[in-house]
Parts: structure tokens; sequence; C-alpha cells
């Protein structure tokens, strides 16, 4: 195994048919030993309704409770996760699905109460991440394709953010070979101006995201995606990228996109 | 890697909290390499119910439309599945949980339609089982633990009986190493009187099967359960045996229930 590439997928392609078909073509023909991670999409938001489930909000933040933590385990565990297994099996890629619970993948504290409660929400131990076992899976061929979901280990699931996942299995892994890791969404990369795709950075530094933020550059849901790219590469990762899922291949090259340093 | 220990376990004790913990404490406490199979629940009708599926049934087996397909991807593979391997964990039991779509452990068909269509119901391709890679997660050091779900490699997961998954598992695994397969459920074997829990029959020979029948003492659910168990003997799984979740360890140790020759 010569290195390993980490692609970050977000709801936004999940709930698009037609470019998730295009991903997945794309996702199945990156050589060498890969691994997906997914967020998830409208379709919780649908069940959840359709069970007459009522999400809570603190601080724009969705609270996990109970029966919250019941669907996501159901949509993003089940749903989301084998039907994108079997989208690649489809494609020749021998993939297999995983939470943070399985094989003990991705060991998380249940995260404290400070001034909110935010439910059955994780925070990875960083330096818990199952890494050996990882690397005997990829050595046994398999693409691991991880849903965002972590446990305790004492027998409780959490729910934990997918970027955040990526993140710490790429950090996981790489002090074992070199790993690409690249954060895919709707945007070509990060943009100096919103409006224009072609305003991709084609790097950006830790040293710039204040004034980035203070430009207005980089905000809201931009903003902890890049920490946790940030975060990977200061921990080691030596090719961190972020930009369209729709150029996967020149994500990888590094010919798009924005590349985090 | 001396042996393989397989057991299968139904909706019955899913739906039992305390018989499950129990289960899973003696489950955990295998030593050797082992496997899990499971069936559904009654979470499954419960949540279909509060989804709003209508279940139909044609000759007493329930068809599987897309809906329910995505019902029992969302509770078999995410909901039971991922609270099983979180509860194993939790023993210190390196549980991972698997459809029979991940690894392309269980190739099937989706079953012809004759005079009834099924649906997305799959028949497994018993020669197609993905033995080797199985092994290599078993060296690995993981206890796999799977949903009754298999795909038909063209991208459709399909939904499949889960004595039949545990059967085709250890019919696979048998030319590889030893395997036993254990089928647990709510009676201590094949009972003569089946109000009398002591009426266990200590072995069956698939000799004996039409006169059982006859008899009336195999009858209803345990036919097909008997079946699966009887074509895996019959395929050269060396222990087959079959009884109440509560005697795992006499189960294992042939002491207990009915063994299948």
């Amino acid at each position: 195994m010569e290195q390993l590439t980490i692609i970050k997928i977000g709801g936004n392609i999940l709930d698009d048919a037609a470019a998730l078909q295009k991903f997945l073509d794309a996702f199945a023909g990156i050589s060498g030993a890969k691994l997906l991670v997914h967020g998830g999409g409208k379709i919780a938001t649908e069940m959840g309704q359709k069970l007459g489930l009522q999400p809570h909000y603190v601080d724009g933040k969705r609270v996990t409770d109970a029966a919250t933590l019941e669907l996501v385990t159901m949509v993003y565990g089940g749903l989301l996760n084998k039907q994108l297994v079997a989208a690649l099996q489809q494609r020749g890629c021998n993939a297999i699905g995983l939470t943070g619970a399985d094989a003990n993948l991705l060991p998380a504290d249940k995260r404290p109460v400070n001034t909110v409660d935010f439910g059955f929400v994780g925070d990875i131990r960083y330096e818990a991440v199952n890494a050996p076992l990882l690397h005997q899976l990829l050595q046994a061929g398999v693409t691991p394709v991880v849903a965002p979901l972590t446990h305790d280990g004492k027998g409780q699931l959490l729910n934990t953010n997918a970027d955040a996942i990526a993140g710490a299995l790429a950090r996981g892994m790489a002090p074992l070979l070199p790993v690409r890791l690249i954060y895919c969404f709707e945007k070509a990369g990060v943009l100096t101006d919103v409006q224009d795709e072609r305003s991709v950075l084609a790097e950006v530094r830790h040293e710039a995201l204040p004034q980035l933020k203070e430009k207005g550059i980089i905000s809201d849901g931009m903003i902890p995606k890049l920490e946790h790219a940030f975060a990977a590469a200061a921990a080691g990762v030596p090719h961190v990228a972020i930009g369209h899922a729709a150029s996967l291949r020149g994500l990888i090259e590094g010919t798009t996109g924005t590349r985090i340093l």
C-alpha cells in the first residue's frame, strides 16, 4: 500500500442522484487504497418528519436527543451507508460500510455539558483512532465507507460531525502511510468572491485564517470545515484539499480546489 | 484460528432487553473466532407503523416492496446492527457490523417471480459467499455481526432470511476451518412435546424429518429453520445445533439443545 486517499462528501451531493452517481464513478476509479466518509442529507430530515420528530436547535446546532440518535443510526448507519456500499460494489469497488463503533474505529467521549447539552454527540478521542485495524482492513483490499457515528466504548453510540471523522481518520493513518485528505462540497474551493466559482484560492495557510474571516471570505459552515482541515494538516497529514465533488481527479492531483497548508 | 463459531439469534431475543444482555455476555465470552447473525424484531414493525407502511403478505410471507426494503435496511442494517456492535464493544468484543453487501460478503439473486412476486428478496448464491475475505477479517481479530441483508452486485440491496445467511456463512467457511453453527431461539431444541421444555430430542437426522413433520413435532416456522440447518450439515458443516439462547455454552459444548445430523 503506497498511500491512502480519504474523501469526505456531504449531504449536498447525497441529495443529488445524478451528481452522486458521477461522484461514485470517479471515487471507484481512484487507484490505490481509499476511504469514503459521508455526512447525512435531506433523507434524515424527511424520515424524522415522517416519524414525527421535532428537531431541537441550540445556537444553530442540532441537539441529538435519544430519538434523533436512533434516527441518525438508522439513516446514516443503515440506509445511506448501505446504499453507498451497494452502489460501489456495483462499480467493482469492494466497499465495506462502517461506523466508528465498528471494529472500535473511532472511540469518542460524549460532549460534556457546559452551558448547552448537545445530547448524544461524540467528540473523537484522536489518539485512540484504531489505525492499526483500519490498516489491516485496507490491506485486505476493502474500501471503508464511514458513516458519521462514533461510540464511547461503554455501549453508547454517538452522533459525530463527518468533517471531524475524516480529519481524525487521516490523522490516525498519517504515521502509517502518506495520506491525502479531500473535503468535497458544492463549491470549487475557498472563493475570494462567493458568487464567482473561478475565484478559487489555490492555497490557504492557517496564518491567513483570521484575515479571511474578517473579510467575510470564510464564514458560516465553512469555518468548522476549514478548522478540521487545518487541524489535520497541522497534525501531519501531508495533503489536505477542499473543492467541488465534481472535480475529484483534479482535487487528488492538486490541479483544482484549495490546498490547505 | 482453530475454529469458527457462528451463532444466529432471532427477533424473539432482540425484543427482550434482559435476555439480550445475558446472551451478549455469553457470546462475548466465547473463545476463538466467532460471528453473530441477527434477525429483525418488533422494532421493525413498530418503525414501519410509525412511517405509515402497510405490510403485505402472500401465503403468510411478507412481501418486500421498495419502502419495506428501505425500512429493513435502516432498522436491521442500521439501528439493530449498530446497537449490537456497540453493546459487544462494551464487553471487550471487537465487533464489526456488516450486511451481505459489505465486502461483497453475500452475493444474491433477486427471487424470481413465479406465481408470487416477493419483491426485493434475495436468494443467496451459496457458491459466491466471500469466505476468503471473511477469513481475513476474522484473522484481523474482529467479530462480524451480520444483518439479514444481501445484494445482487448490481447496486440492489435485498432482504434475506437470517437463518439462510447463517447457513450460507457456515457452508462458505467450512472448507477453510472447522465451523460450529448454532441456531438460538426461544425453545430448548426440537421438542417431542411442544409444551414440555424437557422433551428435547438430543439429535435429529434428516431421514427422520418427514416422520417428525407428520407427527406435528416439527411445524410452522421450525420447518424452514431446520431445512437451513440440515442443508448446512449436508454441505459439510461438522457441528450444527439448535436450542435456547439462554443455554449458549451448553449448545456450543453439545450438552444441551438438538444436534442436527
